[in-house]
């Protein structure tokens, strides 16, 4: 890795990777119709920007916490339910959808400081049976 | 950008890109504890992958709209409305929370193949006066 | 209708209703089986006690307003998110369900003292195009 | 209690309650302005026969149980959503309010005959540790 500054504005690094990401970045790259390697890479970089902004701010926000789980993990409901009282004054409301016999999406909004936002989801997605989690600003930037 | 496949399984490749972006890059690597450029670009090639791999699934499965708006825009609550009644098979319910007295936020679990899932979303965060709009997807890998 | 008070506790009256609704009355009598008439008058004035003290209580309460209606009447769904917007201290977020391509089910949980709830209830209800309005109490005594 | 039977179309009959039901009787006629008792009695019939016909009616209907419990009650929630994914398929979401540390209010919306909606709803109302629960219909008439 080398950064090289050059003429003005732009500077320069070399990235190494595994043949096999290197393909997937290809792939990737031309799916989404990027005609160059480091556009396809200023764009990722661009939105972690976002998301890093999100994370950085001042004052109250909202956050999405999407979590999808197996309800059949004994007391996984109960803890998750647990949880969210203790801090019901930043979850309005939750919304659960029954997907099949064993799935579960639960959609809960959070409202608080970013901090705070992200303690709480973090101790709802690291509950024993949560198959899989995700925080979602819902602030900012518009959908790319 | 040029690509050098080198010894075994390795290849490299060079990223240009403004130099303000490029003191982003390592702010955020430093903020998140990456020792060097190129294990950040991978781990955001790596999350890339899993969101190509949700869009590329067969079968039925089940995304997120999360969309924030201001209701004062004239007829945007009767559009999203329009639409996802159009699309009812698609959508099992809507949370909508009244954030202050202007912005809503509004939570849509969409269940279908992949391809109609991004069409709907497109559809409704393409209405005039959304402010924001992302689709997660509610499957696969674990909250990172 | 006359009451004649007899001894000790107990009151009559005569109720005159038209020949139809008596034959109603019977029909639905003997579906729930009570064994006469006035107990059923008594079981019915019990619940509307019961829906009585809720409206009369004083201090914060919960209710749960459920709407019905036809989404294609112009503005609909903008009138009822500003009324619930410039209210968005009582209700902490509303569940849409699209039941067909048409027809709207709106569930909104209402905070606060019984007269805002009601009042803001009747607001919501009166609007042009809502087929069905109820009001239900949240607290209180347990499912008959 | 007695029916006779008289000119035309209307019957009478007499009802017998205890005197503190004939004052609330009393009370509740006279907040609700109805000029006699046997007006009182008759919209309360009516309001029974229109609850009785979206019972007895064929078909598809939509129900909305409201349910109240305190979370602390043991393994409650995961009942709550066991018997919820049993019947998946007539359950589209639910909403869940977090009222206070201890409180719950769940909302949930039932598709089905109604034969169906009241059995799974008689199943969830059952639970130990639910405090209230209430069926309502979601079809018919307007609000009063």
């Amino acid at each position: 890795m080398s950064a090289r500054k050059t003429e003005g504005r732009v500077s320069r690094f070399t990235v190494s990777l595994p043949n096999a990401l290197m393909h997937t970045l290809d792939r990737l790259r031309a799916g989404r119709r990027y005609s160059n390697r480091s556009e396809f890479v200023r764009d990722m970089l661009r939105a972690e920007l976002v998301k890093d902004e999100w994370q950085q701010q001042a004052g109250e926000t909202v956050g999405v916490l999407v979590l999808v789980y197996d309800h059949d993990t004994r007391a996984l409901a109960d803890k998750l339910t647990d949880i969210q009282h203790e801090h019901h004054g930043a979850i309005p409301a939750a919304l659960h959808v029954h997907l099949d016999a064993h799935t579960c999406l639960e959609v809960i909004p959070l409202r608080g400081v970013v901090k705070d936002i992200r303690r709480i989801a973090n101790q709802l997605v690291s509950i024993k049976g949560v198959r899989y989690g995700q925080l979602v600003p819902a602030t900012g930037k518009r959908f790319p």
